[in-house]
């Protein structure tokens, strides 16, 4: 449990460019949740409630969004996420599983945009001063390995539309993250989904028993 | 011209509670542009762009909104309208004539709301650092006598819907800005109309004077 964190349920994120396996791994977790009877809810970013979905809309299909808007929104999508859902779902010890979460503000605004990282900082700690991930897993793939697969999925949404260059500095900063922030697990989502999913399973496994 | 804003255009705000005669004095305003051959643009927030106009409807007409996540939407809008529309309007010369801006932030969701007004701080200075109105047009009167008014036209929104001691909070927060920043001209609104746009000609005559 994180030490700035009492609230008693587990906060999971999941964060990794487009095409490594997110939707696919997020499955196997809740599997695993539901298996050893964890109560758990799972939800995304941006969005995760009525305001939010609403948000995420005008962010990836809609017309004109400056950066500076595109950050705030990210934000304000997440200020609601945490109070309506979030917290109140771990306050009673339910198990939060979180597809994107703030390492992906920093990863997509700050690496791939490169806004200034002061100012998500600072939005960071105005809105969730206190509230981090317990575990964030992080499915890392080369960029081209992704994007192959996500381009399987059809058409992009406004964000992954973007170039190569800009993907490689959001990967950049997530792995530099990964370095920094002991809540980090890497998984090399490169390999066959079949070893991602034992090494996904060893860290919950492993997670259980410290919470225990 | 503010000294930090070296746009040739002139920025006026037009702020105040419900029920103080914004929209007929903003039509005053555009009235005397015209007549003095001055080229403008009247907008307003939230709001002003497409982007805008659907945060402003998520904002006062939607569901659930916590404050942090308002407070986020207002300067998303914010961000979008001085990108696309305040900025490059100004700097080809262009008068900005828009109703509500920062100081309405300030008033509503610091003073009415009670939120940490450095947070609003930090926002203005990560979205508009160096920009502000060349003045700030503040009509003003009693609580009271806004919210007769403001009556007459029907269904409140969600803004429009908080509580007396909410709006004399919000008042007091203009007042208070208004003793701070030299940009502002408090108009007594309390007044008959013809009075208010005698003072409000007063005003543009002698921005005008300074300006050429």
């Amino acid at each position: 449990m994180n030490v700035n964190d009492p609230l008693p349920g587990c906060f999971i994120t999941v964060e990794g460019i487009e095409g490594v396996g997110k939707s696919t791994n997020i499955q196997f977790i809740q599997d695993w949740l539901e298996l050893n009877n964890i109560p758990y809810i799972q939800t995304r970013e941006p969005g995760g409630t009525e305001l939010g979905e609403k948000l995420r809309e005008l962010l990836l299909h809609g017309g004109t969004v400056s950066d500076d808007a595109e950050l705030l929104m990210m934000f304000a999508s997440r200020a609601q996420h945490i109070s309506e859902k979030i917290k109140p779902a771990l306050k009673v010890g339910t198990w939060v599983i979180c597809d994107r979460f703030t390492d992906s503000t920093y990863a997509y605004q700050g690496g791939g945009r490169q806004l200034n990282v002061d100012n998500i900082q600072q939005l960071e700690q105005m809105v969730h001063a206190g509230l981090q991930p317990d575990l964030t897993l992080l499915l890392d793939a080369p960029v081209e390995v992704g994007r192959a697969r996500a381009a399987k999925r059809g058409a992009a949404d406004r964000i992954e539309a973007e170039d190569l260059a800009f993907f490689n500095r959001v990967r950049a900063m997530f792995l530099s993250r990964a370095k920094e922030f002991k809540r980090y697990e890497v998984i090399d989502a490169a390999q066959p989904l079949e070893q991602v999913q034992v090494a996904i399973k060893q860290v919950l496994e492993s997670l259980k028993r410290d919470l225990s």
